[in-house]
């Protein structure tokens, strides 16, 4: 699907944005695309991220799959409006084990207010890449004024 | 909802796993319940934890209330068994603003693969208390052999 | 939770919309309860609603617990607005048969634009009566002008 | 994606377990493709199957979709097996206005016991096609015995 950004700052914009979450630092998430409707972010493996069984923890492939799903919505939303996630659901595929991890928010439908996002998760482990989650958001444009 | 567990030493078998989950130490976490499927995290504020407006991040908010989902439904495994999450929805209701937060994972149905699981998420602040978020969990028991 | 309603009219509204869904004649659906941010409706069983195992279809099952959802959201609403669902989640917990069944809609979180709501479905066979559905919904409020 | 059916007999299987589903008969629904992991619904316009503004009920989008699911999944599932839906969340994207709809069921992952399907619906109206609802859906393979 191809979106037109009502905003021409766009790209600067979810940058500046994704730098003040400090969550992403803590886990050590960077963002690798920003497009209108599409924004990528990756994730190293990191042994303190993980669950249980040694594998990432699937509230983890959340947050990535979250902010990537909430910053593809806010790429495409006018000047002074901020972003809100109003809900999601996931389903984990396989467990969240590779050298790095890379979600990926694609809009759906942008409407006015509300913006549905998939967010695909892949798993990559030398070569081989695997999808490990998936993700359908509901995003909501929050007006400044 | 009353259920019985069919392992007596469930309340050791998830302290246990619970301190296998390296994440929860990264975000400063605790379990704080342990009763045969009802299971509450404790989640203390903090900044490095916060998305862009300075609220806990909703994969935060996620991420304990998967494993108070998971938990409460691994409350009622037979011994040996392990535990998955299958998928989760999550419904944020108001901003992640508090001095801690509590997610409480209460078992709806028990099945014997499959166990559905709510999640609410709550904010605390002085003594005033909020829900923050609801989350509705599919887990699954995994058979060792 | 206790909710006060913007439109003192809105039993008689509720009523009024659930009349103007043709669907719910087909099915022989009906309202049994409207209060502020509560509305059951009731399913009695019929075998041509059914599935391949003759239990309710699951999709008929939503159709109940959504229009109870939505009418638990709009009997909140101020007056001149209309009520869309936005998206739902439902997990079935048990084979949909029994005499009748119960549509729950009880709102958890009333927005402004949009209303969270649990759907709770239950079968009821002779005295009997068991949960066979959880629905997490969120509804939209459309101002007319 | 590509997937084996593991029962030879997969086409013959799906509808004659469709045939079954009384309520597809009450709406008007038809099988219009079988193939691995793929299976399309068809559903025409009918008033009776509307809520209260003349659109198709949210439920009635639901069923078809939740069956393009399970079949797709169905299709996928060894020999003397069952299907049955485990949970389902669905998006509304738009309206369900048009001269017919088109449900389709496509296996995103198929895990031996768990098979995860993404479900689209379209609206077609006189050449126009448009996406009305997005499902994310997990579905179970029951075996016989």
């Amino acid at each position: 699907m191809k979106f037109e950004p009502k905003d021409r700052d766009f790209i600067e914009k979810v940058y500046k944005s994704f730098s003040k979450q400090a969550v992403m630092r803590l886990i050590g998430a960077e963002l690798t695309k920003v497009e209108p409707g599409k924004v990528d972010i990756k994730l190293p493996f990191r042994s303190d991220l993980t669950q249980q069984n040694g594998f990432i923890h699937a509230g983890i492939i959340t947050t990535i799959a979250d902010s990537a799903c909430g910053y593809a919505a806010f790429s495409l939303m006018p000047q002074d409006s901020s972003v809100l996630s109003v809900e999601f659901k996931v389903n984990l595929l396989s467990p969240a084990v590779g050298d790095f991890f890379k979600a990926e928010g694609r809009v759906i439908k942008a409407g006015k207010n509300l913006i549905v996002v998939s967010g695909d998760v892949f798993a990559v482990k030398k070569k081989e890449i695997k999808q490990i989650a998936a993700m359908l958001a509901t995003i909501m444009c929050v007006k400044s004024n």
